[in-house]
């Protein structure tokens, strides 16, 4: 019934879909099953993309080719760049989607991709010989070959979803669970664990008192994800900014004594950075007030998802306490918030290129591997799905290291360090976030991608155009200079101090008052210029210019750990054999048996004593 | 919680979807609930509408001021007015729909009616108190009140998918089934039955060769169902005839032993008008070859639907029969199809409201009632959620006679007739289907729809302007006259006979060869005026002038069955006291307990016999 594939992707979410499109754009013959067609790259909590460090991983995964950035971009309602106001590293883009037409937009990509061949069933099992992956077995008894198969089960392992004192099987409400993969699994040795996430109430816009509520409008020039030329968004939807008050937590803290959360029925470990409104007015009991994100489902649908009330409190008290917002005193509800307790796999048991230990060719990406967020899913299903496609090929592994991309700093701390919660992207789990910044994705990953075969051939001209826009811009400014007479009186309007000798226009572009729109006054020939040139490319000199030594002082911390980083530990090295070795760290050691000594040095429980010894010993 | 609703719909499928919107309409407070939010008004089956005697019912709906004529207008790919040779009675409107728009739409529809709430939950229960509807009960536990409850579970209730001889428990493949509702109604003593329906595999529209099929276009001209003014649809999708043979008959008689219909698995009774292939090859055995229609499923999907290909046998048989089939030589499956069996109640425990005669307020429609097709579920919706409204303001129930529309028809049938299989409209049920035309169901039903506040003005000026217009025209063909000198030469060119005397317009249109173009020739400043009057009006007065005779003689039986049929039965007669009455008759009676003679006559096993006993005792 089947021809062999290359890679069966089992799972249609953001890792899913990502893994199935990049092995079939890097020419692997994929076979993507789901559950339920109809349900192909569902939002299956808030109808947004992006957001502080996630924003950056989206255009990571856009700038190697994957396509998250592009659906993105077709179906949001509403962009903004956050925090704008602070350095470029943390400039972060986010998006508010369209949940239907963020679906529609996927499932359209994936059919007009050839090598995507789709089945409607549930895995069972994994088809395995010789500790190699042969292929699945479905619910409906099918027996499926393939040389590769990428496990991106989401939330469905033996989902057990909690509402109050009450608790069914399900991988998301309305839906069902799926069995079978994890008793195989850890019959097979691995290691699994218990994890559990939740969603907020979704309500019915047309109850709704926006005049209660504080606008939060889309950025006036609305950016995007995607380094190709798709269309800017024209008109946007607007979310609202409401808060919690005593009233409301006084009303959620009657449903305490029915919580699956704090009578232990949940065993699963929650995200303590994404923590249901419970658990906020429980660890933060002196803060009076949450804040709470009214956020449209799309463009014409009256549905809103009330970002910040998650809560598996009984649905009478999630409705209570909502009515006491100010907004939200007519509220109806559509649906109750719930959590969901479901199984993962400690992905310590992964390699760097998102394969398991223990069984060759099978890959894991997304919630499976404790992380949380539809970002961090689609860039392990990109990277799963690339590595799939590279092993059965018989070519390199795909491993970005932490210097390049927060992907790498993702999969990194996923396989070196593990993960005892839902792991979530931050801007500070990368030590060289001035490096990883939202505007050179492109930059440091496409010429990767396009060697790789996934990013076309378009987007290398891109960045190339970019780079030398970029470059001729920067060499412009340092030769345009301007005499004291000519801008002195312009630069104390603008408070900034006045200049005694002939200036550079790079060095007055350094000052933190002026931007390039003031330079574009002092210089008015560098308008009509600037104007042929690629936004992007203006961005990035500006960037350039202000944070260059930032920039250059990480790129050189970044060599001289990379000379680290990379010295190799031999394969079968004897931690037994070294007696200085900690007892903790040598036991990590021997569990994790990291590659080289960077992997090392950031196993939890190793320390830098540990290391040194180890360098010792390793011939330094 | 909630408030107390006037109308709580259960389900959200085609017969929900009307439902829920005709009471809303109407007035009622209406709450929706569906077990998933995600997949209102999904096409579980083929994505067309229409077709014979079912474009007509789409028609009825939308002249009384239902929805499913707009939402087809809106999301159609295709159109074709079926039996366009044979008479207007005969001409059927059907579309090709795009799956996921018309869920869009209905959603948007249903979201846009202000008295429609959501409520995502599965109810378990119908909370009663003293035979009267109180609300439901939800598996979440919680209790929602009401004055109406209307069922439309479709094949949800203890839904059992078969694939070979595997079988789980679901609604549609990939969805839950629902419990409990079957078995509370039946310890109310509601008897429940059991029946069957079937779909087909979908597959990869990208592994057909379209060249060795025979394509199915459009129409030129592509028509519409709704009588508001949707826009025309101005480019269209074709579909694609091919046909099975004695190997692929041959492949699927090698499942037979495995087939969950012939081994008795599935003990429901199937559609047999529309019945599995296995079954045609099984019953048609003399039949070399059954014909396959190959419909996209959207814009832009690559999924496509192989109608008249439904089928339980194993996956692998389906797959391994499908590549027999000319076309289909390389042809990669989405979805096994499957059969489904479900719980129905049947119908002759309903009134002719579709209220429950045992509960009062209680309302069936759709499958629940063992009826098949989408159609069939969308008007018996809308004329439960009307008389729920009715029921629960204190106001009049709306009963459509069988001389007013297929509706009335469908609905006298499943109450006085029952049904031993999932009944399916036609033509041939209804006696006086020269009347139930799909052009003129404006006419018949806009008036009593817009008396009933559900149908809007517009659409009663649309009805109004289209009848003057009609007669006019009519009046003018009857006065505008022609001579023999000036028409004869025409008249032979398109052979039809000469005239001998003046003539009119009127009677040369009667004519069979002769149709409104030729009019326009004969006459043409006909043709400039046409152009001024609704399309609708001409084709109102074409069909008049030709079928008058037809038409008016069904028209006088209507009359004087009418007479007959509004005989009123007393409430209580004791039919145990007329001794003539044959023993079956009399058991039927005692059991259906029919309102008048006429629906007295059309219970099964009452004889004509037995109807002319009870006219006597009733007085004639």
């Amino acid at each position: 019934m089947f021809p062999k594939y290359d890679v069966i992707v089992v799972g249609a979410g953001h890792a899913g879909c990502e893994a199935a499109a990049a092995a079939a754009n890097m020419g692997s013959k994929v076979l993507l099953i789901t559950m339920n067609m109809q349900t192909i790259a569902q939002m299956s909590c808030n109808p947004a993309m992006g957001g502080v460090a996630k924003g950056q991983i989206v255009r990571e995964v856009d700038a190697l080719g994957g396509q998250s950035g592009l659906v993105s971009d077709r179906t949001m309602i509403q962009f903004r760049m956050l925090n704008r106001s602070k350095g470029p590293a943390m400039w972060s883009p986010r998006c508010q989607s369209d949940r239907m037409l963020f679906a529609n937009e996927w499932r359209a990509i994936l059919e007009s991709t050839p090598n995507v061949d789709f089945w409607q069933d549930t895995v069972r099992e994994i088809l395995i010989k010789d500790n190699r992956v042969q292929g699945v077995k479905t619910s409906l008894g099918l027996e499926i070959a393939s040389s590769a198969v990428v496990l991106t089960n989401g939330t469905f392992l033996n989902g057990l979803i909690h509402i109050g004192e009450k608790n069914f099987g399900g991988g998301r409400t309305g839906e069902k669970a799926a069995t079978g993969l994890t008793e195989q699994l850890s019959a097979l040795g691995f290691e699994a664990g218990r994890m559990k996430t939740g969603t907020p109430p979704r309500v019915d816009g047309r109850s709704l008192d926006y005049s209660r509520m504080e606008e939060q409008p889309g950025d006036e020039q609305p950016g995007k994800f995607s380094y190709k030329d798709t269309a800017p968004l024209l008109k946007q939807r607007s979310c609202w900014i409401t808060y919690t008050n005593d009233k409301v937590h006084e009303v959620l803290r009657t449903g305490f004594d029915k919580s699956p959360m704090f009578s232990g029925r949940i065993k699963g470990l929650g995200p303590r950075y994404c923590p249901s409104v419970e658990d906020k007015i429980n660890r933060f009991a002196d803060k009076d007030r949450h804040q709470i994100f009214v956020e449209p489902e799309g463009w014409n649908t009256v549905e809103v998802y009330v970002n910040g009330f998650s809560t598996s409190l009984p649905e009478d008290v999630q409705y209570k306490a909502l009515k006491e917002i100010p907004g939200f005193e007519n509220v109806r509800m559509f649906r109750p918030g719930y959590a969901i307790e479901y199984d993962f796999f400690p992905p310590t048991q992964l390699k760097l290129t998102l394969e398991t230990q223990r069984v060759a060719n099978l890959f894991f990406a997304g919630q499976i591997n404790g992380t949380t967020g539809y970002e961090e899913a689609a860039c392990q299903g990109l990277m799963a799905g690339m590595n799939a496609h590279q092993n059965v090929h018989e070519k390199d592994a795909v491993i970005l290291k932490r210097s390049e991309a927060y992907i790498g700093v993702l999969i990194d701390d996923l396989v070196n360090k593990g993960t005892e919660e839902p792991y979530r992207m931050f801007t500070s789990r990368a030590e060289y976030r001035t490096l990883l910044r939202q505007d050179n994705a492109d930059i440091r990953l496409t010429p990767k991608g396009h060697a790789l075969g996934l990013a076309d051939a378009e987007r290398l001209t891109n960045v190339a155009k970019k780079v030398a826009q970029t470059d001729e811009l920067i060499q412009e400014l340092m030769q345009a200079k301007v005499q004291p007479e000519e801008v002195n009186d312009r630069l104390e309007d603008w408070t900034t101090a006045p200049i005694r000798e002939k200036t550079s226009l790079y060095q007055l572009l350094k000052r933190p008052q002026l931007s390039m729109e003031q330079i574009k006054v002092l210089q008015p020939r560098f308008s009509d210029w600037l104007g042929t040139l690629k936004p992007e490319a203006i961005e990035q000199a500006e960037i350039h210019v202000k944070y260059d030594s930032y920039i250059e002082k990480e790129r050189l911390m970044v060599e001289k750990m990379g000379r680290m980083e990379d010295l190799m530990i031999i394969q079968n090295f004897n931690y037994d054999g070294v007696a200085a070795l900690s007892f903790e760290g040598r036991e990590k050691l021997k569990r994790a048996r990291p590659q080289t000594i960077g992997q090392a040095s950031r196993i939890s429980g190793v320390s830098p004593s540990d290391i040194s010894v180890l360098m010792i010993y390793l011939g330094r």
